[in-house]
């Protein structure tokens, strides 16, 4: 196991519906020592590359990608902001998405001012389940004609959708903890091997 | 003015209605490297104080709050989280919020897991204003039994009531800027002296 599987493993909590829960260091307190070693492992990942722009969505994404833009040397980084209703003062790039856990539709909006065709951008998000944020994000960028050059996942969902569709749609795709399943009653946790 | 100062005259932007829009570098894009200063800036105003934990709320602070921790080796970082229904479980502090912005009430909550009384909390977010959202943090902090050792803002709208609010109950309140007036058909700001 990983740094990130091996903390999962110790402290992740496993509830029905395949929930899992890991608030003690990723998304209600945040572990940045942590998200320090995510960062430096998204940089090994996306050695290379020609990153400039990490765009993230609040509200978890936000600590992950200012921690990894440390390991990004001069990329700015951009959070998507979430709304019920849509601004149509063409000032915004926007995206709808269903959330699978809350059951509604929200708005995915960057400002125009943020992201253009210049860009080589690194999509960053805590999980990816479903994957409709990210596929928002993806939409984003591709309405600025910017370049994806990866996106980085702290947490995917293995035995959810969101992963093959995007990988199928050809992005690199790289998620630092795959979980293949999950079990309640145990709170066993399998991780994809890697 | 010092750096941040310099920061909001060169590419803050008055709009009517006394909003200040900062989201080329503060809370929508981010600019990390300012960040960092800010950190250090918080760091250098709460010397010598036992901060072990910072507490912000999501969206705009996080960012600031992730990255100024780097500056309090070893203090844990918190995101309230802000909600329109209280799960009554009992296993959350819960604030009342009213935004000024939004004209609704939110609640803010933080699991109890989080917080407790033998913390010593550095209170962070990106703007004061009416002060309701940091009277929200203050409160939870109180729940906990915590200390709040100090109160750290990048910018305060200093026309508005927060700010005195929060310094009269008897809280180290540090702003990094303060905005004692703005002229949306000009532009122009005017900062406090401090």
């Amino acid at each position: 196991m990983n740094f990130l599987e091996q903390r999962i493993a110790k402290e992740g909590i496993v509830k029905p519906g395949n929930v899992l829960k890991v608030d003690s260091f990723l998304n209600h307190q945040m572990d940045i020592k942590l998200f320090d070693e995510i960062g430096a492992e998204f940089a090994r990942r996306f050695e290379g590359t020609n990153i400039n722009k990490i765009l993230t969505i609040e509200a978890s994404g936000i600590g992950i990608a200012a921690i990894t833009a440390l390991h990004f040397p001069g990329a700015k980084v951009v959070f998507a902001k979430k709304t019920k209703s849509i601004n149509l003062d063409g000032e915004m790039f926007t995206a709808e998405v269903e959330s699978f856990t809350h059951k509604n539709v929200n708005h995915v909006i960057v400002s125009k001012k943020f992201i253009n065709a210049d860009d080589h951008i690194l999509l960053i998000d805590d999980f990816l389940a479903n994957g409709c944020a990210m596929m928002g994000l993806i939409q984003i960028a591709n309405q600025a004609g910017a370049s994806i050059e990866g996106i980085g996942i702290v947490i995917e969902k293995g035995f959810q959708q969101g992963g093959q569709i995007i990988r199928n749609l050809g992005y690199k795709l790289e998620s630092l903890a795959i979980i293949d399943a999950m079990d309640a009653n145990t709170g066993g946790i399998t991780f994809r091997k890697q």
